[in-house]
């Protein structure tokens, strides 16, 4: 054998003997909850701002008797709703979130117009502090809004959501992140979060709001049906409503930066787990009616029928000069900008891990109020700087022959008048007194060479990277991309500022700043073609490919050489049981049969109703297998779901016998049509009276009789390939030897995670772990 | 159970009691090679223009004590070897592919350039016949040589080859298809193939030659090492070499279109199978290096310094018009064209289907001479359409104020000359005498409003799609995106032509033209996100991404309802044993059991060498179950594949005895430095003495230990996907009664075919196949 159990477990010694325990012995509560309990309580992560029990979903075609769920068995006119039916579904997902996208961005274009230009007729009547006043009271109260929505109402809708949804998409059921009041909160929090002029974007709240559209279109919720047609019951699984989701996630961020192909490959190289080609398609349907309606929105609102929103929110940053040609300098200047990224983004992924971690272990242990003092304390330390900030610096001449108005005292424009008098301008103002796109907008900018001092930049620099690590760790909804492209675009002009004014002024400053933000994009995020494409549909030019795919590779190559992506530290620090596509170090020296943990529980094919409710209240655990203990040399069945045993227990499908045992089973026609709606049957909505706790049930037409089986002998990086490529939620484990009992035991998620593994034989704990394996890192490969 | 069989095989009655065969009977020839031969002659399928008998290739893990395959447990210097040999190899693959690509591209522009000069000067001496003669001559000179190179040269080398690499990547080992001269004769023949104006695109050959490329690199071809590096050896297994191959199918087509990446897309959507997010990556840095390679190579030509190569190839074609807004009636049409695309797709993919399988009949029986003058002829008619037939439509006159040159003599301008007077030019020429890429560009030509009259783009759009269908069947290197392009352009520019004369002239007619081509593309290949961004790289406009969306969708909704794609169509007429996605509808009502073909040979664990020479001669089988005899009941070890069976032999691990079975193991110290280098050992290269026959092998220390099993009641969708999904060779079917024998059968990839299962089971043979079942493909799901 090539794998040699070299390493004893610690915690839990292993007998060869091996016990079936159909029943429950009462006399060992310890060990009849031992590991499905301990299971379930490592199943705990940081949902949002709260600490929320997590399950698996189940992806497997479950073939028994009874609830046939593979579709293609289903007679043609259901095959027909079924297939029309995810399209349907995919075009409403891709409609309500465009449509859900375009009216935030009307209310925070709205809001923070009105905002600004109230702040600014204020400071025109030379009424400076009152202004002062009346802007970071109206921000303090946007954010506390924001805040009380999420701390009160759904805690979950903290932060960018990405996590969660990437959690979602891994195959776990996080209810609760995708609620509908997490949604609402979603958006009117986000909404309050982003006008504030927080240092915050939309776009991981938009993905976030697109997953919670499709999970409640998808039936998820099964509480609540939102859609009335009878027949989406046929989407009502796990399986499909993850391709929905990942539809979801696609939607939002191409509504977040009108970018579709973009939105395709984020759900593709970021959000998802399990991809096919199909689901290709779908998500570039979804994202395309996504960009119909958010172009629909814009030019409904050409004539300003919308208020305040003409030019912001959601036009494309329009980088039009055409890049001719470039030399070997500016190639090294790009080559110095991504190893930048790579560092300062890596260094804020690290920043960031640490004050999440601070921030999640006070507020787990402080009451509401601190946390809302707390938010109201980052929006005024933001609100001061993005007002005060601006009266540092000096006041420029606005430049002659400038196309542009100089200087603008309204919504828009580069050249903030602010406290400047008379044909003179503010550049800080440009960057802090803004909303964040309006500031990326005024750094993209083509052909203002002089617009910027260099303090200015160095200034905003500074300000908006610590005020970003301030502001995720508010209670409010709050993205990541935006911060990031904000403070990339700052070092990135100012390295095209360096460049030019050293004469070399073949690309210009703007094209600079787009490349700079890529490489802070790349360093922290560590997404490759994804960015790419979004910073080419969000600039609309797509002459910087190269440079563009240089910098991201540089960047990413350099970050990873530190730590992971931020959406990787979230995941992590969240305490999300994430499958990765790679078997863990630790599991290289184990076999299956190293990390079952025992004693296993099993049912007889014919199997009396209590010693069943015993089980499963005494366990946590969601499937058992059962054994056919009738004939004479022990078969395994297959296996059995939690839910379907009580759907059998509330459907009182037993025969009530004074102990002889007579089994009927019941048609289950009402039900099999609804396979998957057994989520909500709880053991305590079952009532049983004694004669029926003495009774006996037949479990054959609920027995998935080909669950995928390993033996024991086989590497735990084979099983692990198993069971994460079929997105599985238990895998049998066979005995070697064929005179054993018929199963070994049942690996589920819990037993493939790396701190697990790490409790049971710590002696797989390497301390030279960051040393060259880290550098293979860079390469994350098999 | 879920799934009764319920029908009963035809072919092979299965029997339930089960013989070992760890010997070959030698008086049952027929028997001992039954199944397996037949597998062997089933695995044969046209590799380019020829026959090739195709093997499966091995991506498990091999966990066995002598071939530790598993890169992770090897040491931190060869992991840092392995990871960066990965990159090197990428890189080298993209550097090559680029280098390559840009060479074909100037020789043929150097070619055409050179013919299209001579002919236009004979024509303006007024020596029109002369003309005729040379310009003909030269093309059937251009093409004739590309056709004997491919006939006897390397046959494999014929036609668009995407093909043979979507097949490699599904897991077919086809080394004919990669070998050293199929690579070279697609470079020339290619460029004999387009510089003689046949109507056919580089696309498809430079796919091919990046594939070819990224398998020499990758040490597929294991006689000739190209790279002299040991340690690349780490690299020298099928997974690796898969990864490589997708990465040169990426460079391919990003250096056919210059779209780093539409590429990676391609990859993606159309070429692999498999796919991590790793491998996004790594094909996105391989594009990234041929965007820079095509760019130095244009930069160096700028100055004239590589002949008549200069604006021609592999510029982009700038549709630089920007979209302000297009309405309803703009819409409609638009719809119409994406309708036209999927009828008139799919037509041609019909066409096309039964021009391939009715030239490939006569091809196969007829003699070379014939297959030579078949392409001469082919040639022979392109060459006089492209010169016959401007000479059918009116000369126009130059229009005034015009920014380029009318008419033109030389080799490029949209308004050619050809016959007509002073200050007129003649359209058609424009398009048929001409370049496929100067006639596309002429196409896609913006502000150009009344260059072409209607009946000269009927021609044309009759004439292409003729000539197209014609080429594809001739034995030289040719590929499909670029007749599809030109067709669709030209229905694109009159539907263009149409709107713009009933006083529509919101969309530019060159508009039209490309998101015709984006309507034929999306009908005929069905590709979404791949073609659209190709298309928008190619333009270099994004804000056509809607539309082209919109076209792309519906074209593809509306070819989906007729057939498949056309690279489909190819793979299932080439006889490739495709695995697809999805299971087939024949799986669904058999269980593993039931595919299992009789009778099994399987090995002990110490075995007479004698025995293992016979049954490896008579079975073309790779994998053998091993059984420990020894004890009391047959325990399964594991499987052997017959390459690590060579290996023992031909290393002579053997001990000579008489009777007396004394087994030594050597140690592999050498040889699992080389796992995967076993390749090329065949059972021919063994000689063994009379005693070595005689005595007896150890298997022990090459069993994979840890195979991927399945219960033989499991439905055979369930086992197919996990074949499919794991890329997996064997898997083994274990019984579900502890008592019988440890394993029921293997199935192979041949099990899995559609054919096979219907051949096993005609009744599952279902004659309303292409009612609902065809509409239900239009969502090719699951």
């Amino acid at each position: 054998m090539a794998v040699e159990k070299e390493i004893q477990p610690q915690q839990m010694p292993q007998t060869d003997d091996f016990i079936f325990e159909p029943l429950l012995r009462k006399e060992l509560p310890q060990q009849k909850v031992g590991f499905n309990l301990s299971k379930r309580s490592s199943h705990r992560a940081m949902i949002g701002a709260n600490i929320s029990p997590i399950e698996s979903l189940d992806y497997e075609i479950v073939a028994n008797e009874l609830l046939n769920q593979d579709w293609r068995t289903r007679a043609p006119t259901e095959k027909l709703q079924y297939t029309i039916g995810k399209w349907v579904l995919a075009f409403m997902v891709g409609l309500f979130t465009g449509v859900v996208a375009f009216s935030i961005n009307m209310a925070v274009e709205n809001l923070a117009g009105v905002k600004f230009l109230a702040t600014v007729s204020l400071m025109d009547l030379k009424r400076t502090l009152l202004a002062y006043a009346l802007y970071t009271g109206s921000n303090m109260l946007l954010v506390l809004l924001s805040a009380m929505l999420c701390i009160f109402i759904a805690p979950a809708a903290a932060g960018s959501g990405i996590p969660e949804v990437k959690a979602y998409l891994n195959g776990l059921d996080i209810p609760e992140a995708f609620a509908g009041r997490t949604l609402l909160v979603k958006i009117f929090g986000s909404i309050g979060s982003v006008a504030s002029g927080l240092v915050c974007g939309k776009a991981g709240p938009l993905v976030h709001i697109g997953a919670c559209i499709a999970f409640l279109l998808g039936q998820g919720n099964s509480k609540v049906h939102i859609l009335p047609w009878n027949w989406l019951v046929l989407l009502d699984n796990d399986r499909d409503r993850r391709d929905l989701v990942t539809c979801g996630a696609a939607a939002g961020l191409a509504a977040a930066f009108r970018s579709p192909v973009g939105g395709v490959l984020f759900a593709l190289e970021e959000a998802a787990s399990w991809w096919r080609n199909s689901l290709l398609w779908r998500t570039f349907f979804t994202t395309a009616v996504v960009a119909v309606v958010l172009r629909t929105g814009m030019s409904s609102c050409k004539n300003g029928a919308c208020g305040l929103f003409g030019e912001g929110g959601l036009i494309l940053f329009n980088v039009s000069e055409q890049l001719s040609s470039y030399g070997f300098l500016e190639l090294i200047a790009i080559t110095v900008l991504g190893v930048l990224g790579g560092v300062s983004g890596s260094l804020y992924n690290q920043l960031h891990a640490h004050f999440f971690l601070f921030n999640t272990r006070w507020q787990n242990r402080k009451g509401s109020l601190l946390k809302l003092a707390h938010a109201g304390m980052v929006a005024f330390v933001t609100s001061t700087c993005s007002f005060g900030l601006p009266w540092l610096v000096q006041c420029r001449a606005c430049p002659d022959n400038l196309e542009v108005e100089c200087p603008t005292h309204g919504r828009i424009g580069n050249f903030k008048a602010f406290n400047c008098p008379h044909k003179q301008y503010n550049d800080l103002a440009g960057l802090v007194f803004n909303t964040s796109e309006d500031s990326i907008r005024n750094l993209f900018s083509i052909d203002t060479p002089l617009e910027f001092h260099y303090t200015s930049l160095l200034i905003f620099l500074v300000t908006s990277y610590t005020l970003a690590l301030l502001t995720y760790g508010i209670l409010v909804p709050s993205g990541l991309f935006v911060p990031a492209i904000l403070f990339g675009a700052t070092y990135g002009r100012l390295t095209g500022m360096f460049m030019v004014s050293h004469g070399l002024q073949r690309i210009d400053e703007g094209i600079y700043a787009v490349l700079g933000a890529a490489s802070f994009l790349g360093g922290s995020m560590r997404m490759t073609v994804t960015l790419c494409v979004i910073l080419l549909e969000l600039t609309n030019n797509l002459t910087m490919l190269p440079l563009v795919m240089l910098v991201l590779l540089i960047a990413k190559v350099v970050g990873d050489l530190f730590n992971d992506a931020i959406f990787k530290l979230h995941v992590r620090m969240k305490g999300i049981p994430f499958l990765d596509i790679l078997p863990e170090q630790s599991m290289q020296q184990l076999t299956a049969r190293d990390v079952i943990t025992k004693p296993l529980m099993s049912f007889s094919r014919i199997e009396q109703v209590q010693n069943i409710v015993e089980t499963l209240q005494g366990t946590g655990h969601n499937a058992f297998p059962v054994i056919d203990s009738c004939s004479p040399d022990k078969v395994l069945l297959g296996i059995v779901l939690r839910s379907h045993i009580l759907l059998l227990l509330k459907t009182k499908s037993f025969q009530l016998t004074n102990g002889h045992v007579s089994v009927i089973r019941l048609p289950f026609s009402e039900e099999s049509r609804k396979p998957f709606s057994t989520k909500e049957v709880t053991l305590e909505d079952i009532d049983l009276s004694t004669q029926e706790m003495l009774s006996y049930v037949d479990l054959h037409p609920v027995i998935n009789t080909s669950p995928y089986t390993v033996m024991e002998t086989m590497p735990l990086t084979k099983v692990y390939a198993l069971f994460r490529q079929l997105g599985l939620r238990h895998v049998c484990v066979l005995p070697r030897d064929p005179k054993g009992p018929p199963i070994t035991g049942i690996l589920t998620r819990h037993d493939f995670m790396n701190d697990h593994l790490l409790q049971l034989y710590p002696d797989l704990r390497q301390t030279k772990k960051r040393t060259l394996s880290s550098f293979s890192n860079v390469f994350d490969d098999q």
